[in-house]
């Protein structure tokens, strides 16, 4: 392993950029070249490539986004698409890959190692923490200290006006952001997409709280959830209860940015080293997770045949907080 | 004047409980009772009043929000719910009004001064910046710097997208929060209420942007634009161009709240303490207000009167720095 | 179990207001009262105490500080003084405690038990991570990101003017925040009181960059070292290096405060049920922890015989990436 | 006026990087040619020069520091030092300079112009806020609130142990920051350069203070003080109070990094696009300086003969506001 191949995929995640930076440092730290290649598969295909240096990754440490940017390939996802894609990485010598990215990233390196045997480690970087095989994801810290730093403003105002509020967060298939910034944030219910959510318990414990302590009450929704949107559970609630304010807000796109929190930071730092050394040292068609403080290896097959789970004990403690 | 009441009614802003404690503290230093009156013109109507020593107002001067609460009243808008206001103050012995809000408290106070002869001195507190007479409102200052923060992680994604943004920002009839989260955050492009805009030349703008650098952009748009919401103006310019993955996010609730900033606590502080002077000096029916870092004071009249300006200079740099 | 006694001690952490909140709600979930003890063991003694319901922790989980106050109590070390606070609880009918603080709390309880039979329950709060039984203290997380933030801001100037910065962070046995806002502040170098620094290596690696780069260092420095404060390793290095502009920053007690992140708020609020709980079945002189997303439970003796290790290999990781 | 040369010089302020990107955007919209100078008047003897464009000044708006960078040169007070500077100006065929700066940055021009007849404008750059001419220098607005957001931290430790702080805020000879960060802050005593203070006076409202409500107090000091350091302060109100609990925080250089707010980053948008546009109209030996929202242009003389002075009724608000 010489020259190796390092980009970004998916949606951006807070801690990217950590993440290419330490590729970067640890690769020159053990004699590599680095190649950042840029808008994922799209540049990949493209030739869109240029080698780093440290110079490359100066005073990138505390960005969000990624500099290397990121971008969807619909022509990655054909066979030809990657002929392409291997052959430009052919012609740059690399031979071995880094991505930074979700569960798509990883299936595209997937695809290429079995199809053109280029040898790949993947860093798992969103912001939704919904890859198995990891305690955590990169971004997903920050995002969720985002999610908390929104809610508590929008609490001073639902507190000066005893008004309920339903908060939509980031999390289509998953509920971490939802129950940790709905714990942080105060939360009377909250509303994931691993669970079925009944209209008629919300109305009747949103109206207790009501007309108990006429005071705010915050709901907060993930996304992706079964029981339909922000706006139309907001809706629903409403038609069954006259007694609230209620207003919607969609955080939407302003939890995927910002400077990454000490922890994102932290841990790209250590999956971005590991990356370099487990492809030096031969692992290849796995994902760098960290359990326990701990760098693990998992092998592509294993990670997707494994659900995420979200911990159960934590919608109980919400639940008693939330008396 | 030996007992003054103090509210705050309309929607809340960063820094009213920074001028609700000046009050108080001024008031105890003049040798005043202060009465805090809950829930504005609600409160003031059903007697939700209570005596405010230093200690009520211990440690809120950094809260968002306010501690007195907000509320509309379509009571207090007719003769019969003013006299109820009325007979509560009198009741409880306040001799002096003083409300923080826009210009529906300011509209409130007037009458009750007028069909009851209650001295009064309105503080001017709302995000918009949309009140005459002042340079000045509490929280516009805050409610800036937090579309700015969010404008600066929305960009963090639109830059490792090159993607277009439309960010839409609070103020229904006033344009300054856009224009100047606009020009803070580098848009390329800002549309507010007091201006038409093109849809074509917009089109025109995005198109020679997104050709020539392809890059991110950012569009900010005032919730109240002539030219439509930021989610309508995103599907004309979309039709109009296929070149851009374009998206939405509206800023909402999440601009009130918050820390206030040093500003706007330093404004609320001394127009609090001009509040109490004010009243005591014998001003009535006025407003304070800030002038070239003086405390002014303004009849209702006057200030109901006159048209506030955006500064029209500040479009023109906004253009000159979007090339 | 019918009455429970709850109090802060020591110095003050992010996140304990989250823990207090968590141990009333807790506490009424499960049919006790809870009892607030103030300033601690001083508080303890003088029967400083109040009941506590809802009310009384409303609008408390996003504020840095700890409502109960906390003091330090000379008296409590003595078995005079001890014996004085277990009648004050007696007289108030408290039948277990829960204590949310450092090492020295621990001990506090432990001695009570002892000599009392008084249940109780530790809950780790100090920014310092120093406790062994847990993967984290409540506080530890914030404390390190507001050392970021601070690092962040000292970098662009830095930056601005090509300058070496000693930055001191907080830790007086424990190299954790040191290490890991080093980490993510991209330091040159980390001194810790674990480890013994060779002020002429740091030399040589201070002017290998100044002279290769010429552009700005940081190097963070735990407030405890062998080593010496920053000033004095500052005022070493500036002896045998003519090359570098250098300064010092002590970050100080600004780390100790500020709004709790999420992942703080979550872990208080999880400890603070969790104490209650494992009071209600019968556990005593122990402390609860969270081992790899679990509550756990250790003894006292258990604890303060082992050491809480620093991870190594976050060490070696920021040397490589500091090259 | 073709080619306009733009340098940074003297302490870094927040907002220097978006007065940088509006001279290259107006110099640019104007059909100027725009070069930087790296390291102020050490790089303009030197010849370190760059052509910038729309490019050069991507995604620099936000950043705290100067991209520019920043230094002091002994050589440039010389006659011959400025006689370098001015030849390296002529060899790259610069006919105007835009400094952005404090005084010394100003005196700096101003002599290169006398000798030289070099053409400039001054920017004024600074977080004291000590230059006549303007109601605002850049980074003052940035740099109150990062010594208001540190306070608030300080807070939270202080209210919890029932503690006096003295927190030491930049400003050698000026209060701005430290009165505007005193009364955001809710300081008791606010200690400036402008003022001699007593600290037998200091001595009595603290015991006052401390007696009556057992609780914490803020001292806020600038660094310039004739009373002393803040270190000094508190050991001489410590010897003569043995009541408090006294601690001592610097804030130091972390006031002058971070992101600016928006009112730093509008107020350098404008300033720099009036600079290229005053160099233009033939407006030289001047500073571009903003009174009541609108752009005004001072003299060299006029504004070196004037006085700063800070807003007396600001420090008789802060004394009735900590009764």
């Amino acid at each position: 392993m010489n020259r190796i191949g390092v980009f970004t995929s998916g949606g951006d995640a807070p801690g990217m950029n950590a993440a290419i930076r330490a590729v970067v440092r640890a690769g020159i730290f053990y004699n590599k070249e680095i190649v950042g290649i840029y808008r994922g598969y799209e540049g990949m295909i493209e030739g869109d490539f240029e080698e780093m240096n440290v110079r490359s990754v100066a005073n990138i440490l505390q960005r969000g986004g990624t500099m290397l940017k990121s971008a969807r390939s619909k022509e990655f996802r054909t066979p030809e698409g990657r002929k392409k894609a291997f052959d430009q990485l052919k012609k740059h010598n690399i031979d071995g890959l880094i991505g930074i990215g979700g569960d798509g990233s990883f299936t595209g390196m997937h695809h290429l190692f079995l199809e053109h045997g280029m040898p790949y480690i993947c860093i798992p970087g969103t912001i939704d923490n919904d890859i198995p095989g990891t305690d955590y994801t990169i971004g997903y810290d920050t995002a969720t200290n985002t999610a908390v730093e929104a809610i508590d403003k929008i609490r001073d105002t639902a507190l000066s006006h005893n008004r309920l509020f339903f908060i939509e967060v980031m999390g289509r298939d998953s509920g971490y952001i939802a129950i940790n910034s709905g714990i942080a944030g105060g939360a009377v219910s909250i509303i994931i997409p691993e669970e079925e959510t009944s209209i008629d318990e919300l109305v009747e414990k949103l109206n207790k709280g009501g007309k108990k302590k006429k005071t705010s009450s915050l709901v907060i929704v993930a996304e992706g959830g079964k029981s339909g949107s922000a706006m139309e559970i907001a809706q629903k609630v409403k038609e069954k209860s006259s007694y609230f304010d209620t207003k919607v807000t969609i955080l939407g796109h302003l939890q995927r940015g910002g400077s990454p929190t000490y922890f994102d930071r932290v841990l790209a730092s250590k999956m971005g080293v590991a990356a370099v050394e487990g492809l030096d040292q031969g692992k290849t068609d796995s994902m760098v997770g960290i359990s326990h403080h701990e760098i693990i290896f998992n092998d592509f097959e294993k990670i997707m045949n494994q659900p995420k789970d979200i911990h159960k004990d934590d919608l109980r403690i919400a639940k008693i907080l939330s008396i």
